[in-house]
């Protein structure tokens, strides 16, 4: 049986597009409660929830499944609340970032699993709740021994239905996945940018001289100062560990730096680029296919236009693409993933008739 | 007096660039060597170098200029080679990417001056050689005491001829910078992979569950073994001490996380906020400007090129953009980022006359 009837506790982003990809999916009813009436109410004018309503209680009045959307730090009391007011007819989740604290807070209630879908962005608000949100995402859910199969079916169809590929794992296995995946990283990025920005190296300033590797590696330090210091206290067991691992190996390549050993450390860049191979892999069929075009292109409008049209009248798939600025004056620089040697000289082909000059360079470079 | 006739010794990517851009900077005569011949051959083919000569002595003969663009293993012996085998009448530079050894081998020559260009990117080889390869980039010189003010204007000029801003540094600060802004940086990005590649939890592979951050974080992870295993061991004693201070900065982490302390990491985060826009101001007139737009647009031909031939037509300036595709089925998530919220506002009504639906958020998001 699917969710017929949905309540949304928190209409931030990602509840309100929770909403919106059920209503698409063909959920009958959905309410909403926010403790900020602002952000119901703004859920309820993208038609994210059918009514925003003025208590927790009339959100959850006959609801199949209760999704509780609230911040890391709140989120414990909410599943709470919404289990005390709820009865054997409904079905609680939640969308927390990391799951051992909230499924504890449950204390093995059959009627509650835990759920992290890996979505979201820097947006935040139901103003920017989109249905596609989750579309392709991977959507964790943490059910516990204690949980009642006939739930899990339900949650685990709902999260399908709203486009996202459902994964079960213990919430402990979760918050240590996360540690390492997501947490881990944020806080490298942060420490290199405030290690960069700390330091004066006879006048000069490091982060004046930054290329893009340091760029790239601090797309994420310092957003959301609140949120994020929420999720570090909220799994530090787990972030501990992986930054005392962190530390460990750290200490290793500092040893072999020290002893100048070669053979380490092209062993260890022979691994990276394994492993980068496997993370590609999660996303491209055949990484190892995977071909670099680098144009530079001036910076006038209607250039980049002309070359992607002519890409896709050719029905060049362009895998991924990025393109970065110089200047005004100067152009930029454009970078397209293709997958295949011979797809890649096709497009260099049809871009060199456009006037520019295409290098083509292997996205995994070994040698 | 200009540089009239340059030879450059190693003639791959950034050797044979810097060929074509002396030459479409006016520079009369180039020559060129390489021990690998079919280097030699290609800068030639490419019109990099007016002539590939057989051996070194032969393209150094009358050069005012002499660019070592040797790996960064072969770079003191060659640039040794270079001063052993010119007079008074010739100067000799580098673009080794770290520059204490250079500088020892060259031995206090009047006629030595270090360089390094802060370009470059994943392509080897003369074949992808471009002249504006040095466009807008840092070009770090590193003059020492014994160097010839005359001379050191000569290789100054020269290098902002092709384009690049040349900015003075002593030899050993500029390993320190480079330590930190590049070498700290890909070793992270190393050891993030590793320690996910390394790991299993519960069966989960966390390379498997990455989200963005990791995939930003390891582009360049396990790029180019050899080149990067000879860059380390140059530079140890320089990326020894960034590892060290960064190590100490994870055990301050550490021991907040341990205490709960949630004042320290709110600032830590702030902090990375202030550091992150001072990185932006490098590239940005003003980062706090920027806005981001996400579309989620799907995976068909010409859907983009619609979309930035309209932003195009309407004048819209986008400083950067990327588009990462989830898949032919469920189409792609194309970010682009704008100066202004005024121009964000514009961009997404030009977009959402396309039929797609433009959300928009602060770049710098430091709620």
């Amino acid at each position: 049986m699917p969710v017929r009837r949905l309540a949304v506790v928190g209409t931030g982003l990602i509840g309100a597009s929770v909403g919106l990809a059920a209503k698409r999916a063909g959920v009958e009813w959905v309410t909403g409660w926010d403790p900020d009436g602002e952000a119901a109410a703004g859920a309820a004018r993208r038609g994210a929830v059918d009514v925003a309503t003025p208590t927790l209680a009339a959100a959850l009045e006959g609801a199949d499944l209760v999704l509780v959307a609230a911040p890391v730090a709140q989120l414990a009391a909410q599943v709470k609340a919404a289990l005390a007011a709820t009865g054997e007819e409904t079905t609680v989740t939640d969308v927390g970032s990391t799951k051992t604290a909230v499924c504890a807070a449950a204390a093995g209630s059959a009627r509650f699993i835990g759920g992290h879908p890996m979505a979201g962005g820097e947006a935040r608000g139901p103003e920017h709740a989109k249905a596609e949100l989750f579309e392709g995402a991977t959507w964790f859910l943490t059910p516990t021994a204690q949980t009642a199969p006939e739930r899990y079916r339900l949650v685990h169809g709902f999260v399908g239905d709203l486009g996202a590929t459902p994964v079960a794992v213990d919430p402990a296995s979760h918050d240590r996945l996360v540690a390492l995946t997501s947490h881990l990283p944020h806080a490298l990025a942060n420490l290199l940018v405030n290690q960069a920005g700390a330091t004066r190296i006879e006048g000069h300033e490091p982060l004046a001289a930054a290329g893009g590797s340091l760029r790239d590696m601090t797309r994420v330090a310092g957003s959301n100062p609140r949120l994020w210091t929420d999720i570090f206290l909220q799994n530090r067991e787990a972030v501990l560990e992986t930054l005392r691992e962190h530390r460990r190996l750290v200490e290793r390549l500092e040893a072999a730096l020290a002893a100048g050993d070669a053979d380490f450390l092209a062993a260890w860049i022979g691994e990276a680029s394994t492993n980068r191979r496997r993370l590609l892999a999660e996303a491209f069929a055949d990484p190892g296919a995977l071909q670099r075009l680098s144009v530079h292109i001036p910076d006038r409008p209607g250039v980049f236009a002309a070359i992607t049209q002519a890409l896709g009248a050719e029905r060049i798939n362009i895998e991924d693409f990025e393109m970065h600025h110089h200047s005004p004056e100067r152009g930029g620089e454009l970078e397209m993933i293709v997958a295949g040697e011979p797809e890649a000289q096709r497009a260099a082909a049809i871009i060199a008739r456009q006037g520019y000059d295409a290098v083509i360079s292997p996205v995994l470079d070994e040698r």
